[in-house]
C-alpha cells in the first residue's frame, strides 16, 4: 500500500517549453494546462456547477475579498465550507483579496500591517492582512490559496514596483507563516511573483519566493493593461526562474491567445472572468473566433455556434435563437453563452494538453490561430 | 392500423366535479389537470427547455403578442417554427395577443375590425385583429390555438361587459374562420368564454361558443382583480355551460390554491407566470408554503427548500445558499427558484391527477392545504 501525497505536481510531457502535468490534490487531479472558471460569489456565473465540471473543469477559483464580505468566512465554515456551500466536490483555488481590495474596496489604506478598507457593498469596515486572508482562505477550506501580495498596478514607476514588490515578499513570508496553521489538510499554498514589467525585480522577487518554498509560483501584476507584448517578455523573463517541478499559474489572463502564448512559455494555470462575463454580453468564444450575438446580422441565421461542439449551448442552438435572447433580455441568452464559452475554453486546454502530450503544440497553435482569424462567415 | 386523430381529448376518470384526462397532440400528449409554464418570449424564464420537461411539463404556453413583435412570426416560421427555434418538441399553446395587447401596447385603438397599436418595445406600428392573430399563431406553429378576443378589464359594468363579450364572440366566429386555413394540421382551436362575473352574460358567451364548436373551451377575463371568491363564484355558473368532452382552460390562473379550487370546479388547464416569476423574485413554493429567501432569517439555514423533492434545486442546496444568490444577484439564484417552483407546480398537477384518479381528491386537497399553512419553521 502506497500513501500518496495530499498535494503534488508531476510534469508528464514536455513540448518545448509547454508542459502537461498533472497537480494532485485531496479533492480531485487537475490536469494542466488548466483553466480555472471564476466563481466569484460561490457561483460560476449563470451556470450549474455540473455544467462547469461537464464542461471539462477540474478546478474552480473562488474570491476571497467578495466571499469574507458576503456571506462571510465563518459563516461559510459554519455551513461546511465553500465546497460544499456552491455544490462543487472538486478543487478550489482562492486568490488572497489582494488584487480585489485594492480595485474594488473604498477608502482603503495600505499599511505594512496590511490593507484597511470600506466594503463596496455596504461600507462595513474590514482589514485584509497576510494572516486574515490565510485564515479567511482556512475558513473557505480552499485546496490552493494564495499568499496576500499587492498587486502592482499598471503603470509603475520601477522605484515604486520596488517598494511594492518588496512589501509583496515580506507579506508572502507572514502568509506562509499563517499557512502552517493548516499543515496536515493536504492544502497547497502558491507564491506571487511581483515587480511589474522590471526584469531586475521579477528576479528579486522569483528568487525571494523560491527561497522561502511555496507548492506553486503564480506571476502577478500583469494583464492590467500593460499589453501582450510586455506580458509575454515578462513571463520570459520570469518563468525560467521558477522551479520546474512545481506549477506555474498566470493570474487573470486571458484571451484565448493570451493563453495559447503563455502556455508555450511554460505556464501550467489561468484563470479569468472572459468566458462568463463575455458571454453574459453576448459574445461567444469560438473555434472560428469571436462572435458578437448581439450583432444584427445573427437575426436570421440558423446555424449554432459550432456543430462539432460537444457542448449543447454550441450545438444545439441557432445563432438566431442566441440573438433573439439577448435583444429580449432573457437569462438564458447569458446562460447559453457562458456555458458554451466555459466549455470552449476548456476544449481549447484539452487540445493543447494532448498537442503537448503528442509533441505537435507548435503545429496546433498555428491552426488555432489560422482559424480564429478564418472565422466562418458565410456572407 | 389505426389511424388516431391528431387533437383529442379522453376523461379517464373524475372525482366530484373534477376531471383527470388526457389531450392528445400530434406533438405529445397533455395530461390533465395540466399547468404551462409561460415560454413569453420563446422561453422559460432561467430555464433550460430540458429542465422544463423533466419537472413533468407536458406543454408549454407561448405569448403571440410578444412573439409577433420579437423576433416575429415570419421570422420564426422561417426559422422552422417556434418549437424548432426554442428547442421544445412538445405541444405548445399560444394565446391570441388579445389580453397583452390592451395591457403593454401603447396608443392602442380597438374597433370592430380589431386592435391598432404601438409596440411597447420599439413604438412601431402593428394592427391585431382575429385574422392576424390566427395566422401568427399558425406561423408560430401553435399546436393549440386561442381564438383572438377582448379581455374584459376588472371592474366593468355589466353593460360594457355585454359590449366586449359580444365583441369576443363576433372575434371568436372570425377566428374560427381563419383557422380553416390550417385544417389538416392536427391542430387545435379554443374558444374563450367572457362576460366577467355576470352569470347571464357568461352563459351568452358560453352558449355562443359552443354553438360555433371549438376542440376545447378557456374562461377568460378571470384573475385580473375580481378577488379569489368572485373567480370561483363565475367558474361555479360557467363552467356547467361547457361540453363534458371537450377540455376546459382556465387563464392566467394561478396561486397553487387557486389551481386546486379550480380543479375541484372541472377545469383542466391552466398558465401562469407565478412560478417563474416568483422564483426570479426570490420566492420559493413549497409543499409547506412559500418561502422568501431574501428573508434573513434564512441566512444561515443549511436545511435545503424540500429534502424529499426529487428537483436537484429543491433538495440540493441549502437555504443559505438560495439566500446569498439572492442577496448578491446572482443569476443562479432566479435559475434555482424557478427550477424549483416549475417543478412544484408539476409535483401540484401530478398529485391532483393521481388523487382525482384513485377518487380521493377531497382528502388530498384539505391535506395540501394543510401542510401550506403549517410551512416548516424550525424556529
Amino acid at each position: 500500500m502506497t500513501v500518496s501525497k495530499p498535494f503534488s505536481f508531476s510534469v508528464l510531457q514536455t513540448d518545448g517549453r509547454a508542459r502537461h502535468g498533472l497537480v494532485r490534490t485531496a479533492r480531485g487531479d487537475i490536469r494542466t494546462p488548466a483553466f480555472m472558471p471564476v466563481g466569484t460569489a460561490a457561483t460560476v456565473k449563470a451556470l450549474y456547477a455540473d455544467q462547469v465540471r461537464e464542461a471539462g473543469a477540474d478546478i474552480i477559483l473562488g474570491n476571497t475579498y467578495h466571499l469574507m464580505l458576503r456571506p462571510g468566512a465563518e459563516r461559510v465554515a459554519a455551513l461546511g465550507g465553500l465546497h460544499e456551500f456552491m455544490r462543487w466536490p472538486r478543487p478550489i483555488l482562492t486568490d488572497s483579496g489582494g488584487f480585489q481590495v485594492m480595485s474594488l474596496a473604498k477608502l482603503r489604506k495600505l499599511s505594512e500591517e496590511g490593507v484597511a478598507f470600506q466594503s463596496h457593498i455596504d461600507g462595513s469596515r474590514h482589514m485584509l492582512t497576510p494572516e486574515r486572508s490565510i485564515a479567511v482562505q482556512g475558513l473557505l477550506g480552499s485546496d490552493i490559496q494564495m499568499v496576500f501580495d499587492e498587486c502592482t498596478p499598471w503603470p509603475c514607476e520601477e522605484d515604486a514596483a520596488e517598494v511594492s514588490m518588496d512589501l509583496s515578499l515580506r507579506w508572502a513570508e507572514r502568509s506562509k507563516a499563517a499557512f502552517a496553521a493548516q499543515a496536515g489538510l493536504g492544502r497547497a499554498l502558491f507564491g506571487i511573483v511581483q515587480g511589474s514589467v522590471y526584469p531586475r525585480l521579477r528576479e528579486v522577487s522569483a528568487r525571494g519566493l523560491v527561497d522561502m518554498g511555496f507548492e506553486g509560483y503564480a506571476v502577478g501584476g500583469l494583464a492590467v493593461g500593460e499589453g501582450q507584448e510586455r506580458m509575454l517578455a515578462t513571463l520570459d523573463a520570469t518563468v525560467p526562474m521558477l522551479p520546474q517541478d512545481r506549477p506555474r499559474y498566470l493570474m487573470g489572463v486571458g484571451t484565448p491567445e493570451d493563453i495559447v502564448l503563455s502556455v508555450l512559455r511554460g505556464i501550467d494555470m489561468f484563470d479569468c472572468v472572459m468566458p462568463t462575463r463575455s458571454g453574459r454580453h453576448g459574445q461567444a468564444f469560438t473555434r472560428f473566433g469571436r462572435i458578437n450575438l448581439r450583432n444584427a446580422r445573427h437575426a436570421e441565421d440558423p446555424r449554432p455556434l459550432d456543430p462539432e461542439s460537444a457542448c449543447p449551448a454550441a450545438s444545439q442552438y441557432s445563432r438566431a435563437y442566441l440573438h433573439h435572447l439577448f435583444r429580449c433580455g432573457e437569462y438564458l441568452g447569458p446562460m447559453l453563452l457562458s456555458w458554451a464559452n466555459v466549455w470552449y475554453y476548456q476544449d481549447l486546454m484539452a487540445g493543447l494538453r494532448a498537442a503537448i502530450a503528442e509533441g505537435r503544440l507548435e503545429a496546433h497553435c498555428a491552426a488555432l490561430r489560422e482559424a480564429w482569424a478564418r472565422g466562418d462567415r458565410v456572407d
